[in-house]
């Protein structure tokens, strides 16, 4: 019998998610029913998109329930089989993370290439990479010469938005806060420009500086002052790609900027939503592109570990308080 | 030798223009030089557009020069020419309102058939129609079934985008501020429900309750709360075609909405701004289906007339007190 620790929501935080909010509890795993699968995790990923899952908002996929294990990403090895499909010591991907081990239907599990690390599918080559991948090349329609601004450079998906901007031979401004980021921004990334938003008394001034050209594309993870630069700094006809708002999650009280919105009109601004979730349709490609990049040395995981799920709600609280570099991950095998 | 009156710019507003900031002149007309041709007005076009051209801000069009005759939209009939392609009595357009009577290259001027009144060359089938037209279509890519919100809809603008959205068998929001204009959204345009932003105490709520199945497409004038209940109400992978910002041309103070930019990335909206200007190649089309839907009784002008070039900062004013309905102009001839 398999004990199986899993973090699961007690209540809705309110702000920054606190310790109360959520409980350890121990399950026993039984054998593997008919049709199912019986999983390790070896690492879980962390993403600011939960935070919206923990409250009871209506978004894109529902809330998470209350008394019960989150989810989100993971990989794991396959222990006990009861689907032809899948093996023993086989690698799968599934969104049971939050768990260290869980019985489940094998149509719930993708198997996964051991070609990369396992914990490369949970960032450059897993959900993470394809924001990045789908926000330039799709939403952004990034073509030859654009300026690219990334903010939130140093996360886990504005490093892996930056590398593929550089690896496409674009200028890159990258944005984070403090200077450990920065030096990690330029020396492991190879951004042309990093900003220190934090160091900056107007993030406006410091990209206009850093693109004295003006910018064509703009990756906001971020929102709110970020976003209200890229406005002020944009060429014509730039485009936006708005994949997350990091600075927005946690608020209790709605963010008041941009203010220069009007921006979008004079410069004929095109401004996108979207979520990597629909578009699946490119992830065989995706796969290929990143495997290959990796392989040619042009692209390299970025992550921030923390060991044990005893330390999950560290990782995640981590992700606000801006710690992290690259991607914020959890082992657990 | 005529004499035309000129409203010149003798320094730039702060905040809402007031007489002090124009001066009137009389400046007599030679007999038109070689190529020249010598145009009395008949009708100009008023646009919120203008306001931006006062103050010396960057943007896509150079401010109004200061001690010079202010430029817009107007048509006229040629009284005399010097250019084989035009003759006396002919109907031009060209952008030098302002003034009763000018001479100009003919290169400056285009033609245009008296199949139409003069003054819908300013309307429906000026450029006032063009962004309207090409905000739905060509923006926000209206496809058969979108529910679609239009702001500051008994504007200019406004009035012209409702009546595309209608004849092209969508459901139609409106929104004005006052009973006259709600009852001329209702009877003249036929919106199927018109909210009188004044008279609510949530833009949000009112724009919920009468788009119960959330709204497809934004035409945007006006930004700001608007923007922000637009938001609000989207259904996922709503365009919005924003054309202007109203709210925000007299503002010496930025505006703070919209507060749920977040909303874009959750639902995947596609924001656009875009200028009419930028989209001439459509002009041929675009006149075709006006004249046409003008004769099948399917579009008709709306428009607010003063009579004189001494009421032109009235009509100009008027635009964002917010009295006029329809296209404001000013009758000249």
């Amino acid at each position: 019998m398999l004990i199986s620790r899993e973090v699961r929501l007690e209540r809705r935080p309110v702000g920054a998610p606190v310790a109360d909010d959520f409980s350890m509890a121990s399950v026993e795993l039984p054998p593997p029913g008919a049709g199912e699968v019986q999983v390790r995790n070896l690492w879980m990923a962390i993403d600011p998109a939960m935070r919206g899952r923990m409250s009871d908002a209506r978004s894109y996929v529902p809330p998470f329930a209350l008394g019960e294990a989150m989810e989100g990403p993971a990989v794991g090895e396959v222990v006990a089989s009861n689907d032809p499909a899948l093996a023993p010591g086989d690698l799968v991907w599934s969104r049971l993370g939050w768990r260290e081990a869980f019985n489940a239907p094998a149509e719930r599990l993708e198997k996964r290439e051991p070609t990369l690390p396992p914990q490369a599918y949970l960032g450059f080559a897993g959900m993470t990479g394809l924001t990045a991948y789908v926000g330039l090349l799709d939403i952004a329609a990034l073509k030859p010469g654009d300026v690219v601004f990334v903010s939130a450079a140093a996360g886990g998906v504005g490093s892996v938005a930056c590398q593929i901007a550089r690896l496409k031979g674009h200028k890159v401004i990258g944005s984070a806060g403090g200077p450990d980021k920065i030096a990690f921004l330029k020396e492991r990334l190879g951004v042309d420009e990093a900003i220190d938003y934090k160091a900056e008394p107007s993030l406006t001034k410091a990209l206009a500086r850093a693109a004295p050209e003006g910018i064509d594309v703009y990756f906001d993870n971020v929102g709110g002052d970020h976003l209200q630069a890229a406005l002020a700094v944009a060429n014509r006809h730039a485009r936006f790609a708005l994949c997350g708002m990091i600075s927005q999650y946690n608020a209790t009280e709605p963010s008041a900027a941009p203010r220069n919105l009007v921006q979008a009109v004079v410069k004929e601004l095109r401004l996108e939503g979207y979520i990597a979730l629909s578009h699946l349709h490119r992830q065989p490609e995706f796969l290929a592109d990143m495997i290959a990049w990796h392989a040619a040395g042009l692209i390299e995981p970025a992550e921030t570990v923390y060991d044990g799920i005893e330390r999950a709600l560290d990782a995640f609280n981590g992700l606000f308080s801006g710690e992290g570099m690259g991607k914020t991950l959890v082992r657990l095998g």
